[in-house]
């Protein structure tokens, strides 16, 4: 049993029922969730010891976070707790081809003011083996920048594995850095990324390519441009989305360990019930077979393209599914029995 | 900003949820709506002042309907209050091969014991482009169809545009008047027609005719027919809609304005989440479309099949899709991707 | 009007809503079915008096299943009242490619503890034209198994028609028989089976065969063997489920008389609302169009198919089509087009 | 075991859910009930053979009602089918000192349509040993308050006891008669009468009176008008209600049998759950109270006054409080303490 | 029909139902309130002429927000847009001895961040009788704050009566002022005030006082106080309120117009369904009461008493009670019979 | 910090919702609860250190109980995992006049067969303080009341205090044994009971008592009887419960130390939310007042007797009030002031 650290945001999320819109809603569905603490909770359902680490306000929506936390299995003894207010995001469940719409409202939560020094990552790392980030966070706010860097330094230090999920959300960077100024010497300690090469180079300053993932040929040159310049790099993955319409999506996904591509084959996510959190349930998938002993890549990225894939399936933030629904899928059989 | 009115019934919609069948019911959602007044929530939402005329019992189902009217945006200052009860329509939701089933409950409505006279309409007019009707009003009762004549004929004087929306509901015409008695008479003083062939023939007494709404060679000379019976018509439209299954829709389009056949790419609605009113999405989006100064009739039947395509998105009689969202998906772009 | 018994259970079905994962369902849509009894649902709904013999708890959730049987229109007037607690299944509703999870509770149930001689099946077969069984029963518990028995004799002798739908649930069987010790006794008397090969086989005791369902040419010989067994049968027929995944069935079906095949045109059930009880749904069908005086075979297995399909579109256990809305999808019609 | 005919409208109950008012309902609860029909549910539950008699249209809204009939254990064997609608009424629940709201909707349904000669009343009564209408069968249509003197003249024929629920309410009386035009034929052959003294003496055309319900002395007086005018009168019965507010009510009750008067005990309903139907609970354990053998009146008013009182904790408009639990509040006990 | 113009907030109203602890929320009712716009539903209910000025986010929700106000039939053509967020409040409902919980979430929202010289006062005021403004505004920011102090200057300049609602919050005053630094220069131009003494006193700077509101001998000397140091002030009114419970709750009010005391009798609101806005409810009720002619204050506190008891009786923010409702209590009937 | 382990089994509860009764209820809200558990969530919501040991089946059921007790931030670490299913009760909440009631379906429940040496109690019992158990485990069967002697037997052996709740429920000593024959041998071990005397007698083999609670002079002699047979008995506390109806009770309580008699004041629950789970908050809260170093037995039963009385207005079976609440109760304050 493998023990993993995330660090970032739970957000209170607040859904609309039954594809309405906005304006048509009387209620709002709330849960939890946040791109780390997501990948937290599959790696809990998996098995591991999971930990997420974070700042919650002290008040009862913080509380109700916190409750969600453990409810999840999710250890949560390293959290902070101060600031004014929990992050909120609003969700409208699209439909055909109206796609879903995100309002943030996560200005000046318990994590944008977080301060380096606050957390004792030495005690955090303690016995941990595996540390994940995404670029949510560093997006943020410049504190959150500078803890989450002070975070990876430590773990670099303590020997810890390194993922990051680079989650580009252009709202969400607005206190006056790019992308580029901070997130080099962030993945600069990464062992393991998540991304599109896009992103990658957008996220790094490169100059923007177009890759064509059908081409398994020509896409080496491109990864090990980023190999090149993040040395502790070892695997870089991209989860690849067809989107057919809101409802229907086809996901496959690219693994690069600097010497051979493995690719999966596509799943069909029809319908989709919840599409947010996919992403995440893709990167927690992938620590999931990277922390087998077999190191059996080709499996690795089947399980993550399932899991990505039934994600859409399951309401809320986390990836429900189980070991033995995934492993199913990823071994081709999609056909939905009734298991009873 | 031009100033749109329309004449009408608005109902009192109760349907099931879930797809539950109205003998599993133990709740129903209550929404209002109406072709007529659907039409002037697609204007409102596009940004046009847009005005609905009608008549509601003083009772509190009425003033509900009211409330409804004036969250959506439109103008009811020239509303009449009186008679016993708002009409009703039960709605049950199908799904794959069942189609959903509409039980109209709407005899003896406010609006049905409407009297000529009642509404002042040069007041009404005042200020006013466009006026639009549809042949569910003439369909309720006698007194109904003598005040759209009325309406009709005051629009006409006083230089407004005027549409109809052929809408044929056989159940509706009981009382004792067919379609080609009444529909003529108010179809003259019409600019813009929305309808199948088939329809209108129907509803202005002529035989049956078979259009091929593919074979766009041979329709000029069927609307032709229309359009030499009727001397003010300068556009027809037709709403072509494969039905696959209740769960699965395709829509197309086609505008004639007595020279050219304009016709729209296919759109595919699925899951369907709610079709009824995505022909008054439709009509709202062409006099949309008409209404644009650069009289572009090829972007006005792409926008009109991609607003009905949409609203079958969409929970409830009205199309709350944006212009923007139309307009994407009008440009051929249906991914529906998560707006963040 | 001919006159059906059923015996058999019924449960009280806890199902999440909105394909909830259990885990994350803080209320339970509340139903009451069972095999059999949904069975007789069908027939009431056909038109046909039927009749459900079960044994309730005298509680309130007992109370509860036998005003559901009167709702539904089918006679409870043999009904035994004892035991300690009614059934209970609970369903998550899957979706995509993650299928449905049934979690059974059903031990000690009233009707597991049904004794010999409690029910006078002669008073019950009175005036009855047909009597029905399933799988389902002898495999509750050794007294179940004996007054299904009991019954299937007294209905022989007295001359009724006599139905069995296989209905093999492995996690059922565990009182410590196996299908091939209870089964052939029960079926020995029964003149129309549903259910596949493969079940028939194994649970009459034979080696497992691989029945090609498309090659209608050597499939007779395979149904042959069962008839050959068992002397009473006249009509073998079998459902044919083609799971795309979760929420897109294909279902067609065979029909054996001992002289013909039939085979039905596959039709798709797209979206499914809920899949449980369209087993029952084809087996109803099958006894209405069995009833018929015109013994057309080709239009029995037709509208059992379509029965199927249909039910895969209504919430719950029961197939709350209509006669007419069946044959529409038996003749070719899945176009689900508005009613109204 | 004895059997209970009542005759009347079954209505389409819709009511606002949590005390909301109707401008604020998004959706509507929907039950089905009526005076005459609560009043079968009433005696269906204490265990006797309750009929109603009534029309329904032809749709699935009549189709709906029919399963509640069939649901509540109450035989539908001489229903009628046939007319365009069901009566609807709506319901907003108050709460404290705002006022519970009703909005009738049920003009021209399938009942006011009715015609004499459609009942086969002697078929009906067959068997019959009571006949209970009420005042607002009369109030609906003339064609409804002639059927009801069909029926109460067959009924008087065949010996059958006969009561009647006074039930004035003004809106209803709107084609053009007055009560006293119309009650006292009916009220003639009526051996019990459910009223209080002012609506009696209103209906009846007498004098306004100003009843002092404490003072038992004078009552004897009071109630010997009627009887005196009614030669069939044996029992007349009035609920005592004290609203302290919408949410807390005090009920009472006074029997007189043309010698004695009888009182309950004041028996309080805090909080109210709904009180619409706590007058027909009355009226249908007054019957159960009068069917019984020991002719107990003390105990017919203290039953009828607890049935009244429990009914405000239940929703909707049965009474489905059992046998044990009225006669444990008849006998004194309120403490309402859990059961387990 | 007079026009009154309020000034403030609008918030998401995020509530629990069913009386449930934040922790168990699995979703939020969805509302929107706040104490200005809740006075001028009110005003609106009443009929006058009420508009609502204030600013709004440009997303969903604060579009959402804009909704609810036109439904509420309130003004809103002088509305700003701008600024990132919509204020929110979580509201947790008590029951009995266990108070209502309210979590504030409204830093950085659209109103905190408003600057001076965004509104033109002087087109708002145009043809307005009234101004109303509440200590919630001032307390949110110090641009608030001067926002108010230029609406209340240039008011005052144009001739309109003021009207202040104290509404101390002592959660809210966290931008470095203390009340007694920022009131006073707004209440100077207020005639008319609602607020108890002690808050009064705080807020104005003064020395704490113990007012007995039963000794109304000695209460004129206390108002006066503050009609000294404000000469506009013509009337004061404080609320009284008596919690026996959070779900019983007695109210009276005071009324002092500098030469008499006018005091209402006590209304029982029991049970409470929502007591959030009642202060509210008062305060829109007795603008009404002040904007009669017949300038009666008895009939003027009366009704405002009236007005906040019923208020606890309607979930929601707003005072949905009628004028008939209101006046029927006022006059002393609170027995909430079923309107029928 | 104390440590407290509770032992004994956790239910899902299937509650109907709105009061409705059984055969309304188309849905049941789903918690999980029981009474040693709830001890243990009132135990870690006062800042405990609480463990739940229990025994769960390995199905969906069972693990979402496991999720509602991390949630509740209660430890599981020596949860037992097998048998068939978690035990059931079904809850109707009544209202006024009618109780609540329960139908229990837990019958071969995982903890139902429970067998002495699954639990290895030496190590449940390492660093703990407290031992809980109550009288409903040796209630279910001969299995779970072995399992609790031999718990108690350990935990005296290693010195922990230890609590019994004497909780007699009648409907679930069913396999053969009295509460006479098992409950000594318990209790003997125990230091502080909960019951009232009736029930300790009843439960003790001893003879009906009729005490008055009110009579404090004449209490310390019954109370003596049970301190001179159970040798390490050191407190005994009673709850008094005055039921005016099922939705206004009133609570007091009794603390007695073999020298004083402590009475709390009569606390008011109106109305009642929910009382299941009532009883368990006292003996939290009682626990809770025991172990705080101070040893004031008057705060103790006040603390005990307010915290059952706020429970009553939580929904669930588990007290949510926090320590400031239930101190501001018992504190005299029952104002239920809206905190914001």
């Amino acid at each position: 049993m493998k023990k993993v650290i995330t660090f970032g945001e739970i957000l209170l999320r607040l859904s609309t029922e039954k594809h309405l819109r906005f304006s048509q809603a009387t209620n709002f569905n709330a849960n939890y969730g946040g791109g780390e603490f997501n990948v937290a909770v599959s790696l809990a359902n998996f098995g591991h010891k999971a930990e997420f680490v974070s700042r919650l306000p002290q008040n009862d929506i913080g509380q109700s976070a916190l409750q969600e936390i453990r409810k999840q299995n999710v250890d949560s003894q390293n959290m902070l707790f101060g600031g004014d207010r929990l992050g909120i995001y609003f969700l409208e469940t699209g439909a055909g081809s109206r796609g879903s719409k995100v309002v943030y409202d996560r200005a000046q939560s318990a994590i944008a003011e977080i301060e380096t020094g606050m957390i004792d990552w030495k005690t955090v790392f303690q016995d941990a083996d595996w540390f994940h980030w995404s670029g949510v966070t560093p997006a943020i706010s410049a504190n959150a920048a500078a803890v989450c860097l002070e975070a990876v330094k430590v773990a670099h230090e303590m020997g810890l594995t390194i993922s990051a999920d680079l989650n580009y959300r252009s709202k969400l960077w607005k206190y006056g850095k790019e992308p580029k100024e901070i997130m080099p010497a962030l993945l600069h300690f990464s062992h393991v990324i998540l991304g599109d090469l896009d992103t990658a180079f957008f996220m790094t300053g490169k100059e923007k390519v177009h890759p064509d993932y059908q081409d398994t040929e020509s896409l080496p040159a491109l990864y090990d441009t980023l190999f090149k310049e993040f040395p502790n790099l070892k695997i870089m993955a991209t989860t690849l989305r067809y989107s057919i319409n809101a409802s229907h999506q086809k996901i496959g996904g690219i693994l690069y360990d600097h010497k051979n591509i493995y690719t999966s084959p596509i799943r069909e996510a029809n319908p989709v019930v919840d599409r947010v959190g996919s992403g995440d349930a893709f990167m927690g998938a992938l620590i999931h077979g990277l922390l087998q002993e077999d190191n059996n890549l080709q499996r690795t990225i089947d399980f993550s393209v399932a899991a990505c894939c039934l994600k859409h399936s399951i309401a809320g933030d986390f990836n429900l599914a189980t070991l033995e629904e995934i492993q199913q899928l990823a071994s081709g059989d999609s056909s939905g029995i009734v298991s009873r």
